[in-house]
């Protein structure tokens, strides 16, 4: 499958590289990492064992990569605005757009620039970061759940599926994209807000007690939150405890807000909290400790 | 009056000074800056004038002290486990203990040990901050309101509300000390509270939307928690927005607890914190934000 990787963040890299070690014809729209990995290749130190692509196909500007069958974006939601400049070039009459980004209103954003039928969603469950230019380290989980969007035929959500499956990541097709985009929320919200906040990992906040069960309080605001929504399937209050456990085995990993806020970068507030907010409050559904948080970062990231 | 002060912090270092002015033969119990006030005498910088106290009685051990008619407690309530040694040297059987300390708590404590009917409960509002040793910083501010606890006679509370107005304090005698605990509270915890965790001062704080309105959601929590303790007089909601614009007029001031992170003291999570979420919660008064703020700053206490 002939792919473009647009944002090169480490989710866009460790798929990409993923995809294309397994024969797909991917090219990575870069800036950061453009001159290194043109240089160099691209270096994956996984969890999985460690591999290196020579030759990358790379581009700076996304019009010397021309249509593709499939747009991976991996782009930080703060540069959704660029979808319309980014992936413009990559479009033509049969091209795919696959979201991989955090939070809410992505697949929303891209429908209304490039048509409801042609966008899929997906919900990656990445323990991943940079390191140095042309280095992607992966630190744990990887699966990714696939949903339509709209009116996107089975066969081409199949395809991509087995895409990803022959690359070797666990994948999933999920009859509820809305229902996966929420769990992965119940995740992000507490540990992306709260260990950039505190710039802490992920294991010291759950080692006191008080940060642990502040935690799991988030995680029951947003699993009502999510609930109110007309979910296919209800996420159950029991998956709180479930994902305290999954993200026991993180040790000391920081999430990629945390490293956003460490490197000077916009933080996800607006896909990962304030759409959430709203979403609760406009059922009725109070979130306070999940609004505080957010009106915290809005502050810090404003300093 | 004989005033022992327990506690010289700026609030202990700030009210002695003033009273030995006016001529009260006042003994400040030192640790810091016991070499440098013995020395030196104590400068007070203040917003009203500054003035200097060449001559301070000061002492090490309280048992240098001996009996007086009042001890004045400044001491910050995470050092109150030491009440029993540095106030028994003091109290004699007319010695009167009354303490300006933050939060809930300490006149209960105070009684316990040295009988309800000696104990005076005092609520300061002031901006100060201790300087370099022997120098005490007055911001702003300084009003003083005292409450009987429980036997304490009305004459003598006039009398050492004489001696404070007489110091050039404002100084009110309130019908009922727990209404005037819980005012300040409705300072202290939005402001004490998230200038810590954020490092941030008082000014910067309201400047911000997000933050503002956060301080506001969290003074209602306290208010309406207050206001299900059975109070005197309630306390109206408007009171967080006066609150607000009298915080407005304190410019970069930081609060006790800023500092105190800073500088790498414990905080006084207990007295402001801990007893206020608990003072709600069992009169089923929900503080979702308090609460957070007091787990995040359990948190950042222990790192």
């Amino acid at each position: 499958m002939r792919i473009a990787v647009v944002g090169s963040g480490a989710l866009g890299l460790y798929y990409g590289a993923l995809l294309q070690r397994a024969g797909n014809d991917v090219t990575f729209l870069l800036r950061r990492d453009y001159e290194a990995v043109t240089a160099s290749g691209l270096t994956v130190r996984s969890i999985n064992g460690d591999f290196r692509l020579e030759q990358v196909a790379t581009a700076f500007r996304p019009e010397d990569i021309g249509e593709v069958e499939l747009v991976l974006v991996g782009l930080k939601t703060f540069a959704n605005s660029s979808y319309r400049e980014l992936i413009t070039p990559l479009v033509g009459a049969k091209t795919r757009i696959l979201t991989l980004q955090n939070g809410l209103g992505n697949e929303e954003m891209l429908a209304e620039l490039f048509g409801p039928d042609r966008i899929l969603g997906g919900v990656a469950f990445l323990c991943a970061n940079r390191g140095e230019p042309g280095v992607v380290h992966h630190l744990g989980a990887g699966r990714v759940e696939l949903g339509r969007f709209a009116g996107v035929a089975e066969e081409f959500l199949a395809e991509v599926a087995d895409s990803f499956r022959n690359a070797g990541i666990e994948c999933n097709i999920v009859k509820d994209l809305k229902s996966a985009r929420w769990q992965k929320l119940v995740w992000n919200i507490p540990f992306n807000g709260l260990c950039a906040l505190l710039d802490t990992p992920v294991d010291r906040l759950l080692a006191h007690p008080a940060t642990r069960s502040l935690i799991r309080d988030i995680m029951m605001e947003v699993i009502a939150t999510a609930n109110s929504q007309g979910l296919l399937e209800p996420i159950s209050f029991e998956f709180a405890e479930k994902m305290l456990v999954f993200s026991d085995a993180m040790g000391p990993y920081m999430p990629s807000m945390q490293i956003d806020r460490q490197e000077g970068r916009p933080l996800e507030l607006d896909a990962i909290f304030a759409r959430a907010v709203e979403a609760g409050t406009v059922r009725g559904v109070p979130l306070p400790k999940t609004a505080m948080l957010h009106s915290l970062l809005a502050f810090v990231a404003a300093v």
